[in-house]
């Protein structure tokens, strides 16, 4: 009952938001949309927590596909997707390109039609080539788009970016609900000081998309960030002038160090990462494109060689004792490479790592009800209202 | 409200039908089954369509399995079969041979019955080798049969043919409703003259199903159905003398000609593909069966050679101006070979595909409806009632 | 109607017992549980059977996942487990090992919670290892015991063993009920004896769980369970020791006999089956943990020759007929190695097996019936209300 007049209120506050731009569109960049959309999102989503913490349905679709497209492996990513699509009554239905071709140009046109009859929702990765991912991403939006309008698709299939060479827009919205509930509420973000470090890993090439997605978005509730890493290591210069740009509106601020030291001093939150230099990514894509295998055998090991001069960028407790009296919150989007447990030598001291275990796992928690939200918010014109329907026709989760 | 009148009128229409014979049966060939089920099949499928349009759950299971079980690659069927069982309430759980072995004989009976304890309807396509997958999917058939009658099974799977080396019923029965669409009726298509032509393809050994399935289909019609193929790429007597006999029935025709200017000349329909010569097929079957795999590389050298020499079979501008007013429906079940787009040369010419573009998506877009009819009506005795109380709950399928 | 006061019966009998201990807990080894718990999978098995066969819904779940993991190849198991999800309300989520990577210590710590955020149940198969499969599930299961107690996850996903190194007590359980319905009650099974045999198949390394499970269950009932095998075949001595504890207080017996005659000699229930010896299993677990693949292919080697010289124990015409009467019940897990059809020389002989086919798969469809009593048992502190409030809503499973 309490919790019941809970939700409501928190309904009635989703209602003050403007989500028309939302509604029958994608979400591929959090960068595209606007501060109404991305607080409808959170809300949304505290909202179904709430709703099935209660053991109320939050079904909204009797019947449709949730079509998910992995070009990577992915175990977080997947479970979330496949839960949020359970959560709204859609069936899962992977895209998997091991049993049949997906291209570019006519053949995704096609395919992506040809998938999207029944389809409500499109989830894709596509992280592994600078360039490419986002880019496929917009390929396939334009294609279900194009059928849209032609009378071919009776519904618009929403594309949910699980990741791409730009964003992880479904992490960094699930980092920020979880920083929400950590400190309280999205105000109490503001002069929040965040180090998004890059950290040491004896692995090649992690994708940029979640320092690039943590900068990009961090920076629009007013909070301080600093993004550090080796020289040599920089991320998308267009992400970057994201975060300045959103920094400058905020409120906030938005700098650079290539000391990891400088970056925890003080810090209230600290997101320490390995990823790959932008522009040995960009390289690789040309490489790729050229098929010269041994160019690439040649990057990776010079790659290796050159993160290894780096392996004194670890979270470990003495840079935890810089932080804002020495307890920022720990994050990380998992898996972490831990110093003796998962590798020799990696991105965080093993003590650090258990210290926050329970923190991290619940960071994790937020992702399936982010993705809920963007297919709710995609689906509906008044969300609010829609989700007082589902609040009142009182289904059980489990009987 | 208007459309709601309409689906009444379609669901009375559809009571006049006789679908005894396809109640508690398999849908393997249409050549299989009369008149009545198969004008069934296209209003159920209508009706489905229209329902799901105007946001009306098609759900007429709470629970039950559709089992898939693909021997060859698969996107469109794959996602076909999957959405239809989803419409209707079903949920999908592949049979992958990766997983679990299936072989001839003991085995795919037993495994056929250990699949089937919840599973209402079994989807098969198995195409690739002549004499094998209409077999395969009789043997599966019996076997759930015996299952069903010895009380082993509950309820008695539906198998529906998702293409086999015989027919390809679901494509060749949404090619029909793609007609029926386009030309106003199912009476519209009498005296229409068909072109189905072969087609050249830089690749080798495509399945006959399609061509077997739309010359079988089309002739029921009263249309002019013609087979064009350059000497050597016969297609199964036996599916011959189905067209033959279907087309004395019907007042249609069913001839045969080795110039595609001819099939062209006056067509109000062009269906140009490729496909493997059914002798060269059941000698690659016969060395398979004697794991032959020189024998195997040299039919296949020699068959690509055999192919080049036809590469001005092609659906071209110039072939186009000779169908009637230079305007015949072309169609194709995807993907085609698009000459300077997915191959150097190939099928088609690449304006005429990009003017069919979306009449093709348009075509692809009813086999989930043609599955899920033909699902539907094998499981009810009486389906104009069904449908009809299906409507009356008025149950949404997006909130 | 008769049906429905008939399932009202059972589930009043079902009342009676005490299900506590299972409720919220996990279900790994039969004999982890007393026999209230037990009895009560029986029942609610057999409730849900009789339900879904009067067309009742059994779903208790409008939405959740349940999570599979095989780590062998499967698929009775496969298909009997998301028959089970199915049933319930439950949508299955594959977690494919080769798509993402599950290891121990940490990784199991962390992947057991990413994927159960929406989990309710959790299916394993991990039966390749001695010493390893349940330790593993009792892994998982404490990691998300954690989890659960920490507020990470809403609910506690219910564990069930799909077959472990020990004990594979879905298909236990589900050959028990068959004998229950083949004797006409549990209270008829006290006095009869059945044969666990070892029998010969030419391949190697077949897991002990089927043995283990079958002496570790069987003897609970007041039975005579006779262990025989050829020596060097010895069971895991701990589960002998259960089973022997199991006699004593049940008032059957358990005793081992090294001739296959002396095991069949009067027995009402024969079960035939292959199996690695438990010594040389526990050997190949030593050569991987110490990657000693030349030492793997010498033990296979000396294995298959050890077996050979057992090709005589065969379930055979002869054999059978030294059973009470001749007509001993014929049981397998399935699949069985037939003489002179999967193999030259196996475990049985064609035409005991031709005979016995229709209980064999009959033995098989309890199944997915023991499955999702253990989910309904595990998720409801009053199984007997819930299931009169399923009864009593009367929603079809077929319109």
């Amino acid at each position: 009952m309490m919790e019941t007049r809970q939700i409501k209120r928190q309904i009635e506050s989703l209602a003050a938001y403007d989500t028309d731009d939302i509604f029958n569109n994608d979400f591929l960049l959090t960068w595209d949309h606007d501060d109404d959309q991305i607080r409808a999102i959170f809300e949304t989503a505290q909202i179904l927590r709430a709703m099935r913490r209660d053991n109320i349905s939050c079904k909204a679709f009797d019947s449709g596909l949730a079509v998910s497209l992995f070009r990577d492996h992915s175990t977080r990513t997947r479970f979330s997707f496949s839960s949020a699509a359970n959560l709204l009554g859609l069936s899962l239905q992977d895209m998997d390109e091991g049993k049949s071709q997906i291209a570019h140009g006519e053949t995704v046109r096609e395919t992506a039609n040809m998938i999207s009859f029944m389809a409500d929702v499109i989830g894709i990765r596509d992280d592994m080539y600078i360039g490419k991912g986002n880019t496929y991403m917009r390929e396939v939006a334009e294609a279900v788009q194009q059928g849209y309008e032609a009378g071919i698709l009776e519904q618009r299939p929403t594309l949910v970016n699980l990741q791409c060479d730009i964003d992880h827009p479904t992490q960094s919205m699930a980092d920020a609900l979880h920083l929400i509930d950590e400190f309280g509420g999205l105000e109490n973000l503001k002069g929040k000081k965040v180090a998004m470090s890059w950290a040491y890993s004896p692995s090649y090439g992690k994708p940029l998309s979640v320092p690039q997605g943590i900068v990009g978005l961090m920076t629009r509730f007013g909070m301080d960030v600093v993004l550090s890493h080796p020289e040599g290591y920089s991320v998308m210069p267009e992400v970057e002038e994201v975060a300045r740009l959103n920094a400058e509106t905020s409120g906030g601020s938005f700098t650079k160090t290539d000391s990891m030291r400088e970056a925890f001093e003080g810090a209230d939150i600290v997101y320490p990462k390995s990823w790959a230099p932008f522009k040995a990514m960009e390289q690789r894509t040309e490489l790729y494109a050229q098929n010269d295998m041994e160019g690439i055998a040649t990057l990776e090991k010079e790659l290796l060689v050159q993160n290894a001069r780096h392996k004194d960028w670890e979270c470990n407790e003495s840079l935890m004792k810089l932080t804002k009296n020495g307890k920022a919150l720990y994050m990380h989007c998992l898996p972490a490479d831990i110093t003796g447990v998962s590798c020799e030598q990696g991105e965080v001291e093993a003590s650090v790592f258990d210290r926050y275990r329970d923190p991290l796992y619940r960071e994790a928690s937020y992702k399936p009800y982010i993705i809920a939200a963007i297919i709710f918010l995609s689906k509906f014109a008044d969300p609010a209202e829609k989700l007082s329907q589902v609040l009142s026709r009182k289904a059980e989760r489990i009987l």
